[in-house]
């Protein structure tokens, strides 16, 4: 039930992160309700569609639509006082990632798989959607190259197939593991953590 | 048998515009069969991995597969000629959107889904082709920025889906919403009609 | 099980393939491990999506996952020697090719599917973990523009089920197309094969 309503808010989340991008490319209206609706739901598509779930989250209830439309218009709206709300915007973003990620276990964890698929399958619901979103925009995925943001749904995921496993009760583990993820991951924004990345002039022959 | 014929000639137009944006880019021929077909029968294959719905079109019809790179070779060959055809070529693509739209509400109503997944299913089946198209030439894809090309499918298909609600002969019914979207696209393009579309400097600090 | 040695082989290759050019963008250690996975990964798994294939490789045989991203982080960390193994490093890439194009065609035949479909199959676990690697790298797929690359995978597909056919020994036909294809994706190399490409300047008003 919370968990369900955390997932609302955290589509509602991604959508107005990928009609923000959107906006800033200059796309239409169309195209904000688009890339907001990929952005959000691209994650768990890719997801179900890899590990053969169907129907997928949106087919099934297509109200998710409505609330994924919904968030990119009203970004259009709004957007001359989005300045003000960018704090705002990085914590509903950073419990949507949270979020996705434990859901993104629930999903694989009904289809009795290897413990590092169904974390995986939580990892892939976090950060595709930001993934299809930057290759719509035609850029390279934020997510491949800075911030800890892959890094969150890693732990996140990892911590809640590891508490399902020492038997924690059920109901408690995902707010547990989105607790924990959340604080990981303001604490990774606040002190700018990353991992290391790497360029090597030296690869230039194998372009 | 109609629709079908209508069919052959989209994905004919489709390979096309795949191609020409493929020799635009100095792609070889294995490039522009690829891309011409990926533009024809991309949108319907995204379609049918979403909805769970195999075996894909052009598995089951590999003959499909004979008109888009015939299509994207005789691009190639005839291009010295293609600006003479321009005004051909616009109309026939606007055919191959509405006729795929009808075709792709066709394949999501035999899954008893909601009327407006149903016709989002001809959206993406009418769209989705150009914007892999787009995405394998490196470039924001062009129905996310401009022209009422989405927004013609949109039409067609509820138009269509409506259609049926209202139970006219479904015989009559894909035709009547094939001539209003097709004649829906053509005062678009002739006025240049298009949706809002935004670019906010203020969102600067989002990226 | 030669076949599948040569394939473990292959997936390393390809994840090499991957981590270098993700360490050319700046990529961080999750973002090298992604786009190598991706790269090793991607065609199969495009393939068994196209094709209704579950569950996918890498979901049945996570330990596939391994030797994607151990592959990737030794990348990054040999990376200062690399351009002291280039050559070795295109031979076994062009292993990776072949090897794959031949088993997408052993996954295909298990659907009972026309023969070019069959093909087909082979050439997209050949090329499509490349193409979404350099989508993911934000540029226009190399495998569209130039090289022998897909050509060798369709040679080595279309010979492996022509063998079949001629009801060569199932044992020996994977190792004859293979030892073919591997010769001549060598001698496109060496020779500097390529398709003709096209860039008409006459196509512009078409954009």
């Amino acid at each position: 039930m919370l968990l369900h309503t955390i997932y609302l808010i955290a589509i509602v989340a991604e959508a107005m992160s990928g009609a923000i991008m959107g906006m800033r490319r200059g796309m239409d209206l169309f195209g904000l309700c688009l890339i907001g609706t990929v952005t959000a739901l691209g994650g768990g598509s890719i997801r179900d569609v890899l590990l053969g779930h169907y129907p997928l989250g949106w087919i099934a209830h297509p109200e998710y639509l409505l609330f994924t439309i919904g968030a990119s218009i009203a970004t259009a709206l709004v957007a001359r006082f989005m300045h003000h709300l960018r704090t705002v915007f990085l914590l509903v973003d950073a419990l949507g990632l949270v979020a996705f990620s434990v859901i993104g276990c629930d999903v694989a964890r009904a289809f009795d798989l290897h413990p590092g698929i169904v974390v995986l399958a939580g990892v892939m619901t976090g950060v595709f959607g930001g993934l299809l979103r930057d290759v719509l925009c035609n850029q390279i995925p934020l997510v491949l190259q800075r911030e800890f943001y892959a890094t969150v749904a890693l732990f996140t995921g990892a911590l809640y197939v590891g508490l399902l496993r020492f038997e924690i009760d059920p109901a408690l583990a995902p707010l547990l593991a989105i607790g924990a993820g959340f604080l990981f991951r303001l604490l990774a924004m606040r002190f700018h953590w990353q991992l290391p990345s790497f360029n090597s002039d030296r690869l230039r022959g194998f372009d």
